[in-house]
């Protein structure tokens, strides 16, 4: 594993006070009501830290938005990128460009069964939009399945899937997609016992679903392989493939949203591989490069590919395969096995993450459930472990959520940087994260976790 | 001016046809049948210019998609990126950050108006999605006005937006887009004499097609300033200045659909500063850094952004406000003063475009008019001069097309590479093209047309 330096920042407080400035007269943020934030002034970053101009260090379990896998200014990828933008930055997408020929390649050699081609995009939510438009063409049919508690993308054919609130102010949207439920365990729609009930639940919920929506209007399930921002959902053992074995049956194809769960997340080069399952189509973004420079795609099956072969396919964009980011993504997949990365992923999680999370559950009230695999886990906190009422409400914000707004408070005051969601923290660091920060991090987190343990009243 | 040296390339066939293999293999193209291209692998790009594998130099009269406005490889931009990828290549939206504060307030600086907010986002599908989006929640209305002939991207909200055929394959789409037509006075389809009766015919119709539609339902117009890929149809004078009339009378949002015409393209920072118009929403991507780091985004009023001061914006994505990407705009910017890149366009579109395209229009039959500003020019070929017959079908494809496809052949026999699209040619180079450069394309297009008068039948 490369090592980096962090530790030669000298403090600019007045510059951070200079970029702060012009951040709030000049940009307006996602997702925000733009007078009630003041964004944190970032200095710089390297490997599992970043830093503000004060000089005060974060040691980060959120990987941004769960995408810097390889970590911060990895010298051998920034390394990659120099050199490709002194060779070409950008050409269109109707040429043959050398990284784009070679990160598709690279792409389909990692990629499960048949998916052998790849459309590239800029980032997740075009990946999404386009494997629906693809799979509405492919079967003639109009209608996409989607989950309850997911997230694919903010255009209007990606935030129209999304299960979650984000979707409600943008609608009414785009006709035609369908949410069913998920399997969720520990907050079972299916009222089940087990793990293995709620498999055997969620898929006759499925199948029921297709029964009444009509299976020959149904082009697409498209669900994430593993649920990220609405919960680290990891699906039970045998729904992933129940879900191949039901989009067989009925000719509908199978797309996995594998944004925030494919390249490291987990262990495995695409999510699906820990349960060796193909699906139709598979959308990457984040991890692929780790948003060094906007990137995202779809991996698309040999089936699907033919469709379009005599027939144009009806989408595009400007910098679909652009040069620079395919040759960040050529870096990257190098650099992962080249560092063992996929490898580190799994080893710390086996012998820090998972048994350490464990400890957590068990001495501390308000952790209701500990899930996750890779470096992909969550800890759902409840307000009270027996009836497992979340810590704060669906969707609160303010007030409501004060007792999330501490937690977080508490990480960062001894210099953990947590990614907090509803009712839930996530640990989600870097892959590259080695198995002293990550005790570290985790030791910080058990100490926040007091915080959250007084709001318990069960 | 900067120089480029172009001339040291090695050709390189074995290279190339590796690149070619990988590309038919694994690389699935935008807007094509994928068994019926056999896209041209490219071995590098330098100023005007770009060359395959073989040593083939073609003098680039398309911006590839009208996006490379200030020339390959600009080594202060490539030298900008390499800087800033040692800094810090990304980090998330939520944050504030030096290269991103400092690319808003650029660009706030050169906006008109009250425009002093930017919204980033990967390109300019995701900025039309946005702009709309911000429209719809700021006058809690519903439906967007479109023009036919225009583009807006191929996400399902910007597709459904376009008025071109790339939308048919995509329907049904989302609901509340009504496309209702713009002024074009070579193909008037208000049956005008000359562009002051066009304007005046065209506001008539909007007037209409609002009245019909209900004011009070009307969420936004959005238009290309100068339509760029379905005809560079400048609007006639007073049109613009008539829709901001329009739209301020019923209380609708102005989005100026800039992604291809701002950004050096007419020779002005924006296109709508060549006619003093205001609009509430600017749409931008490509020239804003030429596509060297994808990158696009939307310039807010103070009044649509005052809106989501205490609301929530409900939009985002992964890589809004890019590090990397803001930071080649910073230097794009820059670049484009120090080298007087604007006054360029400016001078070899009045020196050596307009004259040059006046002489080609009277020698050629084909050449039914010429139309444009600054470096972004159509000449609108015919069958029939009188009848103004266009000289391939609208739309036509294979041999339908072939008159077109011959005039590309005989450009790229000589070593220019044109921007053809249905009846048309467009005269679209880097916005550093030299006066010398410009002379030698437009004798190169000069003596193509002879290919194109050959079908002229009237």
């Amino acid at each position: 594993m490369t090592t980096f330096d962090t530790r030669d920042f000298v403090p600019d407080p007045e510059k951070g006070a200079r970029v702060a400035q012009d951040d709030r007269a000049h940009v307006f943020h996602s997702w925000s009501a733009q007078a009630q934030i003041s964004p944190l002034p970032i200095a710089g970053a390297s490997g599992s830290h970043f830093w503000d101009f004060e000089g005060k260090r974060y040691l980060d379990f959120s990987s941004q938005l769960v995408n810097v896998n390889i970590g911060y200014q990895h010298p051998k990828l920034v390394a990659a990128i120099q050199e490709a933008a002194a060779r070409q930055c950008t050409i269109a997408p109707s040429f043959a460009d050398e990284s784009r020929s070679e990160a598709a390649r690279m792409i389909a050699e990692r990629a499960p069964g048949s998916l052998d081609k790849v459309f590239f995009t800029n980032g997740g939510a075009e990946a999404t939009e386009n494997a629906m438009r693809m799979a509405k063409l492919h079967t003639g049919r109009n209608k996409v399945l989607t989950t309850y508690r997911s997230y694919h993308g903010a255009t209007a054919g990606s935030i129209a899937a999304t299960g979650d609130p984000r979707r409600w102010a943008n609608e009414p949207g785009v006709a035609g997609i369908v949410h069913f439920w998920g399997p969720y365990p520990y907050r079972s729609p299916f009222h089940s016992a087990d793990a293995a009930q709620e498999c055997e639940r969620a898929l006759q919920h499925l199948r029921e679903t297709i029964m009444v929506e009509g299976a020959h209007t149904i082009a697409a399930i498209m669900l994430e392989t593993v649920v990220g921002t609405n919960g680290i959902l990891v699906p039970p053992e045998g729904y992933l493939a129940g879900v191949r074995e039901i989009c067989d049956e009925h000719g509908i194809v199978y797309i996995a949203d594998e944004v925030m769960a494919g390249f490291g997340r987990c262990g495995e080069w695409f999510a699906v591989d820990h349960w060796g399952v193909v699906p139709d189509l598979i959308c990457f973004a984040k991890g692929v490069n780790s948003g060094y420079v906007p990137l995202g795609g779809v991996v698309i099956s040999a089936e699907i590919a033919a469709t379009f072969d005599e027939r144009v396919f009806p989408g595009g964009l400007t910098y679909s395969g652009h040069p620079l980011a395919c040759a960040s993504a050529v870096a990257s997949m190098r650099i992962f096995d080249e560092e063992g990365i996929l490898e580190n992923v799994r080893k710390v999680a086996d012998t820090v993450i998972a048994p350490r999370l464990a400890e957590i559950a068990d001495k501390h009230p308000s952790v209701g459930e500990v899930r996750g695999l890779g470096f992909f886990w969550a800890l759902d906190l409840v307000r009270d472990p027996e009836t497992r009422e979340p810590l704060v409400p669906y969707n609160a914000s303010g007030p409501a959520a004060a007792p999330m707004t501490e937690l977080a408070a508490a990480c960062k005051a001894e210099g953990l940087w947590p990614f907090t969601h509803f009712n839930r923290t996530h640990v989600v660091p870097p892959c590259t994260t080695t198995a002293e920060e990550m005790a570290e991090g985790l030791d910080i987190l058990d100490r926040a976790l007091d915080v959250t343990d007084r709001h318990v009243t069960g």
